[in-house]
Parts: structure tokens; C-alpha cells; sequence
């Protein structure tokens, strides 16, 4: 594959700076990897899918370091504490001291787990982001929020720990199946319609491209987003704030996982349908022109990404909601939108709209 | 009993402004718990030995909020992930959002439960310190230190999650088991030794009082100890540089408890065994006169607690020393004396004069 030019974006936060680079093939480069970055103790965190790909590569460039792995099962279901646990219990068992690094190579799950466990192993080591999915690359890299899942809910046990260093190889979207692949444009579209109307525009004209995983495009694509999101995360690095925006789409999203066991959607498609019903609903309330909600619907539509509820009550739509942890005392925040790339939040919303948003089925 | 005046000391961390208010009968005044500090909904954690005792004069106190309890059993070896687990069940059950406030009653074990489940849940919500043994007053309530121990080791896995609020009751104090009040005085002791020579002065002063547990100077003591330990923690939140000198006794201490399994020996009792250990090292490599290291084992003695390190191997020792957590990339750290009030890290230590620092038996 010819070399496409890398992108460095720079994150400047009260807990720390760190560097998000993106380019096709970083996977191999030991430069990636510097040693004033990334100490003499490595674990990296993979899973059973991922393992056979990369880890022999990301060992090459890793060189001479003391390197351990922990391969876990793959998939959100294995998102727990136990998966956790097995982290912690491999840093113990190698006797590794504060100074090691965890490296998370995999996606948005592995990124979580090994995030979380780096937060918590005597109390906060580096981890180094290393994304090998589209979703991660855009969102769950950056920002520095890890943690799992609980059978209560998504994401309930975490905690807020920035990486040392984030590394997104868009070489390595090449083996993402499909489907994988195409949920993660649901998080890019995000960040357009939701934060930045010029990069919507040229997701418009490069849909294309990007259908085709070309790797220029997708540096663009991928640095555009970290950017967007680190501009944001600057401004508001535990989520008072401003960075509930990145969350367009996902007070939905999530009851749409929790209403289907979190088995039968990915995440970025549940977040598509949940970022429809958003625009639907805020052209409902005349927030938005209706000309603006068919843009983002017709962009989620030519990605093949769902654009509606899954065939659930909306009542019970409406209760997993209520269980999100985005509920601040009992009333529901969603994000809605004013115009393409112009998003706020309100928690000033009818049930009976929420209701008939979600019931609305007919054709756009 | 007297109301004995009460102290309150401010702490200003970048992650946060705090009070500790120390005083005797402040669990059952409900002006120590504002609801500008604490809001509608509580998770008490508590265990079976406190909660009979505390609880429900706590439950007053706290009014007309929402408060629901969980009641861990007693003790060192529950401070595990299943525990945390538990409280973080507790908390979702009752679908506590993120404006919950988990108030830990108890010693240091749920102390550190209850602090890193608030510090996870969610990605972190407010908890307040109620502290209810010596240790955990003059020690776990400040300085924002949290987490459970790993079969590898104590504290493996943990956060720093700053406390809303401390209320500190020396009324408490008075059913504490006689050994478990003394094993506090050794941390009381710590100050003194390890960076207020006044302090300790005033401590030699007072031991009779301090052992008839007259509240006067027992607001006194516990006021003194959060005050210089608040004042080290400002300096350093995250135990960079001068927090190490918190750790008087600990290097050996956290060895000593390891070797007799966390059973025989209460931590403040090995902490005291560590501290002559540190001592009688420090005055054995010249850098702390002779009266000064017998000043502070005199004191220890009075209170009754060891001053030896228990019956086993040196070597034994010195391996599990190796694996503390404070041990940065392989060397041990020491915090040793050069005066009464005066100490300093160093890693400039040959195992030999460990080793025979240990093996001293003679009669001081």
C-alpha cells in the first residue's frame, strides 16, 4: 500500500497532553512508539480476533522491551469486571510496577477494558490507544473515558483516564468486517451533522471514497474527527458541558442496544437510528428545517446505516432511556440539532414527543 | 458526654476544595451534612460491626433524603473486587444516578470500598468520608485514596477519588476495640515522627490522655494529623514527590502485614514495627542521632504497640518488599529520619543493611 501522509493532532488537557496520530501502516513503525513515551514494561491488551492480525507486528515495533500479553474473548458481552479482572491479574502476575505501559490494541471494547484496568492498576499507569477499528479511531480513543459494562447497564463502572499516546492505523480498517466498518461511519456522520457542517459537506462528496476504504480519505476522515472531538474534550474534559454534544444520537442509541440485549445492533448502528430520531425530533419541535433532517437521514441511508427504532414499544424505549446514566436526577438530556453541524442540549422535551418521535415509521 | 469545640480544616486540591470536620457527636448533627454537599439520594456503606452502632443515628442526621444502605461484612479480607462489586450492584438496583452521594461509615477497608466504587460508578460520583476508627480519621479519610486489595497484593487496584466532605467524630472512638485504637495511635505517632517535631512533643505530653480517649485531645490529634496531612497532599495529590514521606513505617509495615497474611497483625501495629524498623535503619546508616530513634520507639512502647518486626526470615521480608507497589522500577524506596519531625525518601539503601535492621532483636 503506497504511504499516505500521517496526521499528528495535539491534546492539551489539565491531566496531561498527549499526541493523537493517525496514517495508514503505524502499526510497523517503531517511531510510533518512542521510548519517552512507552517505558521498558509493556502489556498489551488485545483479543482473540485482532491477535492473529497485528500483536507480532506491534511487538517488531516495539523492539526491545519487556512485552506481555493478555488476549481476551471478543466482543461487548466480554466487557465486564471479569474480563477487568483478568487484566489486573496478568499486571500482577508479571509483578509489573507503576511505570509499565498498557497498550490497547483492538477496538472501542479492548480500548475500554484496558483503559479502565490502566486507571486502576495501583492506581493509574499509561495506556496507549492503539484502535483498529473505525468507531475507535473517531471516538473511543480520545477522550480518555474507559470502563465496562454492567447488567444493569452500559458503561456504569469506569473511569475518566487519558492516554499516554494515541495511535490510529487506518491500514488496519482494511480487515474490518463490513458491517463494523460502516457502523463506525455512523460516529464520523456524528460529528459532522452534530459539531461541523464544512466536514459534513465533504463527507457528502467523499461518501464514495470512504465506501471504498480509500486511505487517503480515511486519514482525513479520522484526524477530522479526533480533532473535533480533542477541541471539545479541551473545553470540557469530564463532560459538564459541551461535550455532551459528542453524544448526538446516543440517548436513543443506547436504549436501542439495551432494548436488543446489545446483541443484535452494533453501537454506530444504533447510534445511526438514534441520531435519525434525533433529527426527527428536532424538526418535530422546529428546532430544525426538515430540509437539514433529510440531509442526515439521506447520508446515514447511502452508508446502509438503520435509520429507525428497532420494532420495540416505545414505552420501553422510553424506561431503558430513563436508566441511562446521562440522566441527571430523574430528567432525560438529549441532544438536538438547529441546523446541520449546529447541535445543544435540552432536557426540556414532552414525553409524547419523544413517544411519537419514535413511532413514526413513515418514509423520509 | 461534653461537646468539646470542633475543628474543621480546609483542603484546596486542583480536583477539588474540601472539609474535614473534627469533632465529638458530629454523626448525629444534620448541619454537618448540607444539603449544598450532599443531595437527595445516599448509599450508606457500612459494615455488620459499625452499622448497628452508627447507622441509624447517621440516617437522622441525614433527614429527608433517599437513603438506602449496604452492609459489607468486617474486615481486611473483604476489601476485594466482589465487595466493590457489591456496592456498585446496590447502586444500580436502586438506579442511582450520577448526582448520588455514597457516604462510607467505617474504618479504612470500607473507606477504600465505598471511595473507589464512588470513583467508578458512573465514571465517578461524590462521596463523603465518615470515618470511624482512629486510622481512618487521621489517615484513609484524607488524601483522596482509594481501592481494594488483589491476592498479589494490597491496593493493586484503586483511584485517587477526593472525598465531598470528612466528618470526622471522635466520639466514635470510644467503642473501638482497645487494640484497634492503639494500632491508630501508631499512624497518629507517624505524623509526629515523620515531619512535626511539636507535634510529637506534644504527643509525649499527652499519652496518658490520649490513652483514657479524652475527647479534648483527641480533636486535638486528629485535627493535627488531617491538618499535616492535608498541607502534604495540596503540595502533591498524586504522591510524586513529598506524599512519600506519608509513608513512614509502610515500605517495611506493608511487608510485615504481608508475611503473617493480613491476620495477626493490624496494619497500624505494623506500621508502629515498621517505623522502629525505619528508625533503628536511619540511625544504623548514621543519618538520625540514637536518642531521637529511641525518643520515637519510647513512645510506641507507651502506647503499647510493636516495635519489632515479626518472627520471620529477613530475606522473606526483603522479597515481599520488592513487590510494594511504591517499588519503582525494581528499587526499594525508604522514608528514613535525619531528626524527630525530619524525614526524606531515598532508594540509596544496601540490602545488607536492611537486612540487618531487620535482625536486630537486641533491647533498645
Amino acid at each position: 500500500m503506497p504511504r499516505t501522509d500521517s496526521r499528528s493532532i495535539h491534546i492539551s488537557l489539565p491531566s496531561g497532553d498527549y499526541d493523537v496520530l493517525v496514517g495508514a501502516g503505524l502499526v510497523d513503525r517503531s517511531e510510533c512508539f518512542a521510548t519517552d513515551l512507552i517505558g521498558a514494561d509493556v502489556l498489551i491488551v488485545t483479543n482473540e480476533t485482532v491477535a492473529p492480525l497485528y500483536h507480532d507486528r506491534l511487538l517488531m515495533a516495539l523492539g526491545r522491551r519487556r512485552v506481555e500479553a493478555c488476549v481476551l474473548p471478543d466482543g461487548e458481552e466480554f466487557k465486564t469486571l471479569e474480563t477487568f479482572s483478568r487484566v489486573i491479574d496478568v499486571l500482577v502476575r508479571a509483578r509489573f510496577h507503576r511505570d509499565v505501559t498498557v497498550v490497547a490494541l483492538g477496538g472501542g471494547v479492548i480500548g475500554d477494558i484496558a483503559g479502565f484496568a490502566a486507571a486502576c492498576y495501583q492506581r493509574g499507569v499509561d495506556v496507549v490507544q492503539v484502535p483498529t477499528t473505525l468507531l475507535a479511531q473517531v471516538d473511543a480513543s480520545v477522550g480518555g473515558k474507559t470502563g465496562v459494562n454492567h447488567p444493569g447497564g452500559k458503561n456504569l463502572i469506569g473511569a475518566f483516564h487519558q492516554p499516554r499516546l494515541v495511535v490510529a492505523d487506518v491500514a488496519t480498517l482494511e480487515t474490518l468486517p463490513s458491517r463494523e466498518y460502516l457502523a463506525g461511519m455512523a460516529e464520523v456522520v456524528k460529528y459532522g451533522a452534530g459539531l461541523d457542517e464544512e466536514f459534513f459537506l465533504w463527507l457528502e462528496q467523499n461518501v464514495d471514497r470512504l465506501l471504498r476504504r480509500e486511505p487517503g480519505p480515511l486519514v482525513e476522515a479520522v484526524a477530522r474527527c479526533c480533532e473535533c472531538k480533542a477541541r471539545i474534550v479541551e473545553q470540557d474534559e469530564k463532560e459538564a458541558g459541551r461535550r455532551a454534544l459528542l453524544n448526538l444520537g446516543h440517548t436513543f442509541g443506547h436504549a436501542f442496544e439495551a432494548a436488543m440485549g446489545y446483541r443484535e445492533w452494533l453501537h454506530g448502528e444504533a447510534v445511526s437510528a438514534g441520531m435519525a430520531v434525533a433529527a426527527r425530533l428536532s424538526a418535530k419541535l422546529g428546532h430544525l428545517p426538515g430540509t437539514d433532517a433529510g440531509r442526515i437521514i439521506d447520508l446515514l441511508d447511502q452508508l446502509g446505516l438503520p435509520t429507525r427504532p428497532p420494532d420495540r414499544p416505545a414505552s420501553e424505549i422510553i424506561e431503558l432511556m430513563a436508566m441511562d446514566k446521562k440522566v441527571l436526577s430523574g430528567r432525560m438530556r438529549f441532544v438536538l440539532l438547529r441546523a446541520v453541524g449546529d447541535s445543544f442540549v435540552t432536557d426540556d422535551v414532552a414525553r409524547e414527543d419523544v413517544e411519537s418521535a419514535l413511532q413514526e415509521t413513515g418514509a423520509e
